[in-house]
């Protein structure tokens, strides 16, 4: 099996031609970090993550983590691979300087998550859990909690947890119900029982701060009556010293199909007496809060796909130049070569290395995106920012996992019946990838957001332009006078006309019969994700035209051309059945009685 | 977890519209079994799979087949159920009756092939790798090799299997190593090792009968010097009994993904001195009769895929009719309902339900024509269906098993989080239908041989006859004045247009090009897999609607034709882009240099 290894070049070509970082750069509170800088952190993550992070992901895959009487241990090599984490920094990379982090741009934060995930995804889910708790306690923690806890979640030295599915709310978070009781101290005494905790319970740290979805006394049914409070596994003293052990315990883990090593927990609270909880924010906005902090978490989601495709590449790739079987089609020779000459493995490999660039690229154009609503001086484009990011994370959530299926299926397939066999390590990144596309949202949910909120809300005004951005693309295309490169304007401009017709019949569609529009909503962000790549490696195969003709002309830069003619030919052409599954599939999907399925 | 059930009045309907049992039936040696009979048939074999069968099939998973000091040991319970399938006649339901089988049609007994798959696929490899052995003895054994092996093999008290691969020859077996040494006696000393061999060694039977690929002394290099023998695991004595244990031993078995209770062995031949075999057929001639016993082999693989997708959509349907979860999108009442009522859930449902129909109609057509191919009175009728199931076989391997990908995928997403727990079962058969797409020959193999031998070799004639019936059923569905029938009409006719221009793509292009050419193989395949169900969807969708026309009305027929027409929305749809793969995907993949993928 190979070790993961960080993909730098390409990691600098998105960052010099795809996503700049000399732009973000620019803004004010994003100096730190240069192109300079950002190759040095990549190098030295990639180091990480090649001699420590990888090859701890099989040992996690084999070993697991296992609860015993409600104490969970985490796989060998686990906590002293979290403890050089944490000292060496890297827990704090994006986190705010004021509470000990770096402030590193999300561009490249953003990459250094994609190498840990790369590397070992169940690992790496312990700091994405917590950058999620600081996020939440950051928006609308009090100035004391923020004390509390901040500085010891963004070094690390403490994880998060969200605490917010439960048996009978999964997607639909309006069915909480766990309950949170005023002690008359300021306190709450929290009770109930919630499943589906990622490290909800473990040995990597001194404490867990959990932040728990849960209903006061009063409080009204449904979504608004749902409050978020923070409830330490261990109370934290006047002095920032761990305390008494909360009544918050682990009753037991899931055996899953895949991140063996990252425990999911059903935890119970109130078994013996009530955990002390203490409400963040104001009383009944939790789900509003959770939504806020959700943007975050279903980008972080969608760097595990592209994490995950692209170790499948890399392992398929090694596969295919090690693995000598048939002889080179069509010539006469008839010695053995190594299946990397194979036309169907090539395309089985381009179909990989496409997909895992496209969705790195539109990853990091949104990570730009968040930057500059975060920090741009001018309100306008902040606000436009905002609107772009907001459009683009079912998209990178939603479009990249379902991607990282594919990706990582087609490793297994390129290894033959070796991919089969655990050893090889193929199979565990097809297991890992498929809850990807299930937690923090579904694809269908995501499918939902991106249709109601994100294009029929704002009259399709977002979507359409970054539909006319594309279509400045394509112009730009047509007058680099080169056969790749029309030819991939030509897929583009109908694929987003197919695009169009899509977000036509959204908008005609979803306020009238929302039922006949919510058929195509699975199609339509699959749709728009396929297009949204082949706009980003179109403008990857302008960079490195422009690159070639500037005497750079190595084979990195022809890759990248024949790279996005590949994308175009085979991927971006599924732009028109994905529209019409949108536009005109409602039909068989409503008419079928529900006996009759 | 749900058991498997049969999908009776499914099948039924198959053989009364779809491929009518009714004319099999007329042909000379298959009237033993009629429309009643198999619906006798289907009903116990159903009995078997959902009360013996399918509630092994989690305890095959999780305990698995151990393997120690080169003695296999199948997981609790298997023992038994196999002997409960040989006494009921099952393992001989399809054999010649000359052997002591039931003589079943091929169109019944593939039916029945799929309902164990569906019901426990790790256990049907048994049956399905003697079948494979029957068939090479039948085909090219010597009339003592018949005597002595295939009553036992059609009855099932000994098991076959297939020895093909060695470490360095998979999909290659050019490069087969092992080798047979003739002793004097008219036996040969066998020597070689064998890996990833199914049911390799195990104890549900007495005798396991080995037929391995092995070369002579004198043998011409590459596939022409390759010859078959058997090897028993026992010697068999002049009674008939077992005699002396044979130099043929079981080295280890692998870790899977998949299928953990069929033992994948590696076996090692010679290590005391030389496991005796002798010559089935003559020498030099092994790697032709595989080829033709592949041809039944790879049919089987399809058939596994429709069983693993057909279980798979019970399995959602039956999570999607319990869960509530959410209110009815479009309506003011906030009460919940099942999540079979979401929109999106409706349409995984429906991809998975329609799609498994489709390939279930093609497999059966393919049947029925296996059956005419060897029993119709008339040559040329005889060898007009031979053409036909041969340009099929690849489809019914390579495109039911990638459909089993996307169905037992989507049979995950229906569960949310549940589906990625193993204790739902969901991903068992998401791992289990993984190796489907890869041994009896990987999708890659299915396509290189649909393009050059089955569609190239004959000039596009036996593909074009079949393109001409679907037009012949485009033609029937604009008579038939519905507006369902009326929308497939027009997305099949486009959708054989497109088949079209991928055909003459190949023709044109695979004598001139192959390289060019070959990457498009893969996508040609889908494309040609997708149309023929589209075809197959069409045709049950105007059975339906006559059935409806003669009153027989119920949401059954009515549910045919929203599936169909479900089919056509969403599946058949893809057949543009899939084209576009086939005619125009070269470019990149063959620009790409080697060291720059």
């Amino acid at each position: 099996m190979q070790e993961y290894a960080t993909p730098l070049r390409d990691m600098l070509f998105v960052l010099r031609e795809v996503a700049p970082l000399d732009e973000v750069n620019q803004l004010p509170g994003c100096a730190d970090v240069n192109l300079e800088m950002a190759e040095a952190i990549l190098t030295e993550a990639g180091k990480f993550a090649t001699e420590v992070l990888s090859p701890l992901n099989v040992v996690g895959d084999q070993k697991g983590a296992k609860c015993v009487d409600g104490v969970v241990t985490t796989a060998p090599g686990w906590r002293d691979a979290y403890s050089q984490f944490v000292s060496g920094g890297w827990n704090g990379l994006g986190g705010d300087a004021e509470h000990g982090g770096q402030g590193a741009p999300r561009l490249v934060s953003a990459l250094v998550e994609e190498i840990w995930n790369g590397a070992n995804m169940a690992f790496t889910l312990c700091p994405m859990l917590t950058h999620g708790a600081i996020e939440a306690l950051e928006l609308c923690g009090s100035p004391a909690q923020k004390k509390t806890y901040l500085p010891k979640l963004v070094s690390g030295e403490w994880a998060g947890t969200m605490l917010l599915t439960e048996p009978q709310a999964g997607s639909d978070l309006a069915a909480v119900r766990s309950r949170a009781t005023p002690r008359g101290d300021g306190t709450y005494g929290v009770e109930g029982q919630k499943i589906f905790i990622t490290y909800g319970e473990h040995d990597l740290t001194e404490n867990i701060i959990h932040l728990v979805l849960a209903r006061t006394p009063d409080a009204p049914p449904g979504v608004k009556g749902i409050s978020l409070f923070v409830v330490p596994k261990f109370l934290v003293q006047a002095d920032g010293s761990v305390g008494a052990r909360n009544d918050i315990r682990c009753v037991s883990l899931e055996h899953k199909l895949g991140i063996h090593a990252s425990p999911t927990a059903v935890l119970a609270m109130g078994d013996q007496g009530g955990a002390v909880g203490w409400l963040v924010g104001e009383e009944n906005r939790g789900i509003e809060y959770m939504f806020i902090m959700m943007n975050a978490a279903r980008y972080a989601v969608g760097l595990q796909g592209i994490g995950l495709s692209e170790r499948a590449y890399q392992q398929a790739l090694w596969y295919a130049r090690e693995r000598v079987q048939g002889s080179e089609l069509g010539s006469k020779n008839r010695q053995g070569v190594p299946i990397l000459r194979h036309p169907d493995v090539r395309r089985m490999l381009l179909l990989m290395k496409s997909q895992t660039e496209a969705t790195r690229a539109l990853a990091s154009v949104t990570a730009a995106a968040i930057d500059t609503a975060r920090c741009h001086p001018d309100a306008a484009q902040r606000a436009a920012s905002q609107a772009f990011v907001e459009l683009m994370i079912p998209i990178v959530k939603g479009w990249s996992t379902e991607a990282s299926q594919e990706i990582t299926s087609l490793g297994v397939q390129v290894h033959g019946g070796m991919g089969f066999v655990e050893e090889t390590g193929a199979a565990q990144l097809f297991r890992d990838a498929r809850i990807t596309t299930i937690y923090e949202g579904t694809t269908g949910i995501q499918a939902a957001d991106l249709m109601g909120r994100k294009v029929a809300r704002d009259g399709g005004a977002t979507i359409r332009r970054v539909m006319a951005e594309m279509s400045g693309v394509v112009a730009e295309l047509e007058k680099a006078g080169s056969a790749d490169l029309s030819s991939i304007a030509a897929t583009l401009r109908e694929a987003v006309a197919a695009l169009e017709a899509a977000v036509q019949f959204v908008l005609t569609t979803f306020g009238t019969d929302v039922r006949r529009a919510a058929v195509g909503a699975g199609p339509f962000l699959m749709l728009f994700g396929t297009v949204a790549g082949g706009w980003q490696m179109a403008r990857s195969a302008l960079a490195a035209q422009r690159q070639i003709a500037l005497g750079h002309g190595d084979g990195f830069y022809r890759a990248k051309i024949a790279t996005a003619r590949f994308y175009a030919d085979h991927v971006l052409t599924r732009a028109s059945s994905l529209s019409r599954a949108t536009v005109s599939g409602a039909e068989g999907a409503l008419a079928i009685e529900d006996d009759h399925f």
